[in-house]
């Protein structure tokens, strides 16, 4: 088995660092190998996703990614900036279904800003579609406007689209992990206004009738981003379009205070997938020794889980981190008062030790 | 002075109501004049927004709009449900500029989800494009999928697309509603991803050299869904597409707790507007008279302020509401243990008695 390590930029290389020696304990033969990429690539090779990274993520079983993104970088060309390396090894990749489990820790409970009741126990599972949508969707670019009242004037702009097929596929995702959970899907979409949605709901109402033990609800993305709010915990799998659902599963990560703690899978038709933290590179606190890694550790379990075909393993990562918490170590962003703040290499090291 | 009475369906009648009996005892000469609108439109007239409906708005200084929907409109295609009636009168209407309060009365603190330190005190202000963006971006439909691995497939396919102009006279009304308030305006953005909002960046960047007074910050739009719930308070004014405001201005709403308090403006080049509140017509609860009719009530106070020019009496009607507030009065939507529970009209009847 072999795994591509992307550490990336800002706390990248720490956070994996933890990761790496995780998976370096568990008595596996295991591969790694490692490749920059982001502002790292830029500098190396003068491109984002350079082609020796592509390459490698290609040739791999599993993709563990850090994180990109830097100050220097922000100047440069929206072509050679950190995050198109993301958008090139999805859809290079063919990473179309992304899974983003918004869990709130019994133990960090406090670290939500939404109040405990509203909360407590939280376990939602966003499902977005990653390579189509208006994030690729051709044409798309400055034009001249062709009509109405701004006719003449210069206008952005971008298309919108969803094939049958593409629905279709991240809709058995969707119902296959609601399968594996409470049997409850949301299906989040703007089908009163967007013809690319009303498409999406059709679609998915087809699909539904495959899994007749999974219930099916549609709702409005504002209506959806309402109820994150009002009762995050009445969800169970939520499943939506690539646009959507960087928005939405954002807010729900937000929603448990510890976004240091919520890890995430892309994955390709065959499972081989791209694991990854939620949370960013965060230029401010690199090299500072104060990053969570724990984030990218469970990314790792994810990994394990569903790229690797070793769920014990998965398990055991999981529930050393469950433990760790139990001691009450934690890093700077979910520390509060009667625990015990640690650094980027001791949380890796406790992992490790209650491995 | 004229003003369009647009009912509505659901609890739209007796919230409206409420608003028209606050606006008769202001002591103005205005004329009020009433017509079926959405579903109600559809019933008498056939269509959502029948000819002389849009006719009365056109011919108006303001229009005071209820809410629309109901269950029995469900199954209706999509061109004739009643959400089409504000598609269609925000675009026939030239209403571009739509603002959304977020504000956290100090007497209902508790109503939020959120922890009262993160919320309490809460006044954003989003002002949401409403006429562009890909609301009405042509072309869209369902077609043959033209390229790539889906070709042949169907796809439902929409257009984004901002117009330089289109661009400009929004972000001249949020910086100019910024220098009303702290000075300080966030645009929202996918300038990461999307070219229209690559462009729209550039504008508002542009636009910004008018307002030097003003604090201009750029932010994506997945970080702004996670702002909003981590650090609502440090943000004052917000500006964006019509599409990312539908998500964050309902979003934001819901941070209050009390989306029956919050009243909305849709305003045109000439501040000629539509007013309404931001929640929905509620069918659930149609007919039983215990609807919040303070939103309403505060959108016929928007309208004075900025359609009538009438800002005392906006004033006078914003101090009711504070007031009977204080008074302890509450609709269920809002009860909490040791405040009195009133219904609809005894609501608007403490509104009136205050004033
Ligand atoms: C960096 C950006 C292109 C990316 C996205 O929008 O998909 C990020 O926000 C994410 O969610 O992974
Ligand atoms: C009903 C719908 C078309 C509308 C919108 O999306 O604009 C509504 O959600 C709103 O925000 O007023």
């Amino acid at each position: 088995m072999k795994i591509a390590i992307l550490p990336g930029d800002g706390i990248g290389p720490e956070i994996i660092a933890q990761a790496v020696k995780v998976l370096n304990v568990l008595g596996e033969q295991f591969e790694l190998e490692s490749a920059p990429v982001g502002g790292a690539g830029y500098a190396a090779h003068g491109h984002p996703l350079p082609e020796g990274t592509l390459a490698l993520a290609k040739a791999a079983d599993a993709v563990l990614f850090g994180a990109v993104g830097d100050y220097q970088y922000d100047t440069l060309e929206r072509a050679l900036r950190p995050e198109q390396a993301i958008l090139g090894l999805r859809k290079n990749l063919g990473l179309f279904a992304n899974l983003r489990p918004a869990i709130l820790y019994p133990q960090l409970a406090n670290a939500s800003t939404l109040k405990p009741e509203v909360v407590s126990g939280l376990d939602i599972l966003i499902i977005r579609e990653l390579t189509g949508d208006i994030y690729f969707g051709q044409p798309r670019g400055v034009r001249e406007c062709p009509d109405g009242a701004f006719k003449g004037q210069r206008e952005g702009y971008d298309t919108m689209r969803y094939a049958e097929g593409e629905i279709r596929r991240i809709a058995h995702v969707a119902f296959q992990a609601a399968q594996k959970r409470d049997k409850r899907l949301t299906s989040v979409d703007k089908a009163n206004v967007l013809e690319t949605f009303q498409f999406w709901r059709d679609i998915v109402t087809d699909v539904h009738k495959e899994y007749p033990d999974v219930a099916l609800e549609h709702m409005y993305v504002d209506n959806a981003a309402m109820q994150l709010v009002r009762a995050p915990k009445k969800f169970d799998v939520l499943v939506t379009g690539n646009m959507f659902g960087d928005i939405l599963s954002d807010q729900a990560s937000m929603l448990t205070g510890s976004i240091g703690m919520l890890p995430s899978a892309s994955l390709d038709a065959n499972n081989k997938g791209l694991y990854e933290p939620s949370h960013g590179s965060a230029p401010d606190i690199a090299g500072k020794g104060i990053a969570n890694p724990l984030a990218t550790i469970l990314s790792a379990a994810m990994m394990l889980r569903y790229s690797l075909n070793r769920a014990e393993q998965a398990d055991r990562i999981e529930n050393a981190v469950k433990h760790v918490l139990s001691q009450g170590l934690r890093t700077a962003d979910i520390y509060e008062a009667g625990t015990t703040k640690v650094g980027t290499e001791q949380m890796g090291d406790a992992v490790v030790k209650a491995l």
